[in-house]
Formats: structure tokens, sequence, C-alpha cells
């Protein structure tokens, strides 16, 4: 038990994360959780703001597959007050947008540019080019056209649907909460967190689809 | 120019690739990429077929985030012969889902399960533990869950239905393709850029909800 109602010692955190002790002095150093209150030169106690920061560093390493410098950025980007609540969702979210390094041919990129404008012009969306995940659509479209998938590239519509309708629920979703720190925690944990979602409940849908679809499959029903 | 026709030195695969040289000596010895034809025994020949599988390598490893060690194991799954298409697609989207470590605590991991075999059951898919995208789906919901998301968990089926959607469009369209090698290509490649292609497309309709629903910008229409 703590001696201070809702403090606790780097042991107590430890144990109530699950994060071993060295981890969490590691994320202590490297900024990625603040520094606790310290009673003395060599104790500190933890609130619980510092549990659910450790938690969420956790979720962003563990399952958005962040580097310790891309987490950093996310949690700073969380934490930089000033600015609309759209303006500091907008910093949020690029700070949780892979940045990829993809060689496709010119033809290929300057192909994807033109099918990624014209999607953004057939759904209404805003054409920011410094989105990084307008470059990131870009380079995977790239990837698609250089391999010669153009099949799957014309799905694009489908996927920015699906995505649509998706991002409005989400977005009302985490808006309906209180403050504006849940809020911006919230798109953080959605944006990763939600693209693993996405990814799973897909191959589950696929597995299903195919059982359904392949030949052998209508065959036997 | 090439000699033979269809058939290439390594120069001239790295060329067209993008690949340096050293990468793809790299790819051959870790068995990536199958060797050339001997032509001496200093000298191999590559086809067409290597220069569309050195790609699918690069895409695998710089979209698709895949460790050399997954790449080759998707690779092999493609390759391998035998079983019905569907066993065989099942096989390929095994190899292409993420293992995560995630330590959530106990009681998470086990609300994450019983959701997790609830949505199955209302989406009437079939309930395969064995799969790594029912891992793959218990660890992210456990960790929303550790994480006090509930309101973020509770969208699990707004995801599943636009991944229904998407799937079933999907699997038709690989199901399209003529020869079971472009259908089993299109999987791999489906799958994975897919994901990235969902991200960016999330992100930027996140962005046009957000400019939509937040309350400054409610208040500026």
């Amino acid at each position: 038990m703590s001696n201070h109602a809702g403090s606790m010692r780097i042991a107590e955190l430890s144990r109530r994360s699950g994060v071993p002790i060295p981890t969490i002095k590691y994320y202590l150093r490297e900024g990625l959780l603040a520094p606790g209150e310290l009673t003395s030169p060599n104790q500190a106690r933890y609130a619980e703001a510092h549990l659910q920061r450790l938690k969420l560093i956790r979720a962003l390493i563990d399952v958005g597959h962040l580097s310790i410098a891309a987490t950093r950025d996310v949690l700073a980007s969380v934490d930089e007050p000033g600015g609309t609540l759209h303006e500091r969702l907008g910093k949020v979210q690029y700070a949780v947008t892979p940045v990829l390094q993809v060689d496709a041919d010119e033809r290929s990129l300057e192909r994807a540019a033109r099918e990624a404008e014209a999607l953004a012009h057939r759904r209404g969306w805003p054409l920011k080019k410094e989105s990084p995940a307008w470059t990131l659509l870009t380079q995977v479209l790239a990837a698609l056209y250089s391999l010669g998938q153009d099949d799957l590239a014309g799905l694009l519509d489908d996927y920015a649907e699906a995505a649509e309708k998706l991002a409005e629920t989400e977005v009302r979703c985490v808006l309906g909460r209180g403050d504006e720190e849940s809020v911006l925690e919230g798109v953080v944990i959605g944006t990763t967190l939600g693209d693993t979602i996405l990814a799973a409940v897909r191959r589950l849908a696929e597995a299903d689809a195919s059982a359904r679809l392949t030949p052998e499959a209508s065959g036997a029903t």
C-alpha cells in the first residue's frame, strides 16, 4: 500500500503496469515518462497519471510498433498546448502516421500521386499534401503499380468508403469524451491500435469470404 | 540489352528493380530469392520472375515492415504446393499476419477473448483459434481494455462491418485472376499493402471528419 493517496513508488508502478523497473528508468531517461515527485534525493513518487502514460507507451511500442523516438514525438504532440482542438488533433495524427522508405520507379510514383489527388477530389477531402497520410497513400499506391497490381489498386474507392464510415464513427466517439486530454489520447490510441484491429478483423473476414468464394468451397455447399 | 530473351545478368536485375546488387546477393544467400541459372561458375542469369519476386520482397519489407525471416516464411507459403485453394490462401494469410508481444493483465485478456468470440458469433465467422488473426484481435482488444478505452473497444462491430465489406470485394478481386500463383501473390500483396492503404485513407478521412465535427469547426460553418 502506498503512503500517499494516489501516489506510489517505482516498485508499485512497475507491479501495476507490468513494466520492469529498468525499462521504466529507461523511459524516464529518454523523456517518454515525466519524472516523479522527488521525496528524497534517491526516491520519487509517481501518480496514477504516470501509470496511465506507462500503459500508453507500452501500447504504442508493442501494438503500434512505434520506435522510442516516434513514441516520444507522439506523446509530445499530445502534451503540446495551444491551437484549436482540430489543429491539435491534426498534430497528434501526423505524429502517429508511419513514414516509409519506398523506392518505386518514377512512373509509378507519378501515377500514384495523380490517383491520390483524384481520390481526394472524388471524396471531397481537403488536399493537404504536407500530411504524412498523403505521402503514405502515394507510396503504397506506387508500390502496387510497380508490382503490376492494378486490380488491387482499383479497389481504392472501396477502401476509402470503408475508411470514411469508420472515421466518422471514431471521431464522434473520441469527441464525446469530456476533456481535451482524453480526446487527444483517444486519437493516439484509436489511430494506432485501430490499425491493428482493422488488420485483425479484415483477416478474419477474408478467411470467411475465402471459405465462401473459392471454387472448391462453392462446390462443397 | 540481354543476350537471352527474358533473361538478364544481376546488374540489369539491379537496375530494373532499383535494388542494389549487394542487397540482391543478400536475398539470394538468405533464400528469399531463388538462384539464377548458372551460365558459368561466376555468372548467373535471371528471369522476369526474379524481377517480380524482387519487387515483392521489397514491398513486403519496405511497406509491410516484414522482417527477413517473416518475408521468407511468406514467400515459402506462396511457393508451397498442395491443398485446396482455400487452404493455400489460409496458409499465405497466416504468414502475413503480425505476431505481437503484448503483456496486458489477465482480466483484460480474458475479457478480450470473450468479446472476440462474441464478435465471431455475431458475424457468423468460423472460430479458428489457431489463426494468428484471432491472437492479434484478442491482444489489441486486451490492450484497449487495459488502457481503459472501453468506448473505442465498443466500436468493434463497426470495424468488423467495414472489414467484411472490404474482404468480400478483395477476395472476389484476387480470385478473378487466372492462375493460382497470381491469386496467392494477390493475397500477400492485398493483405499487407492493404493494411497500409487503409491506414492512409483512414487518416485522411479522420482529418476530414475532424474538420467537420470539432466544436470550433462546426462554429465556423
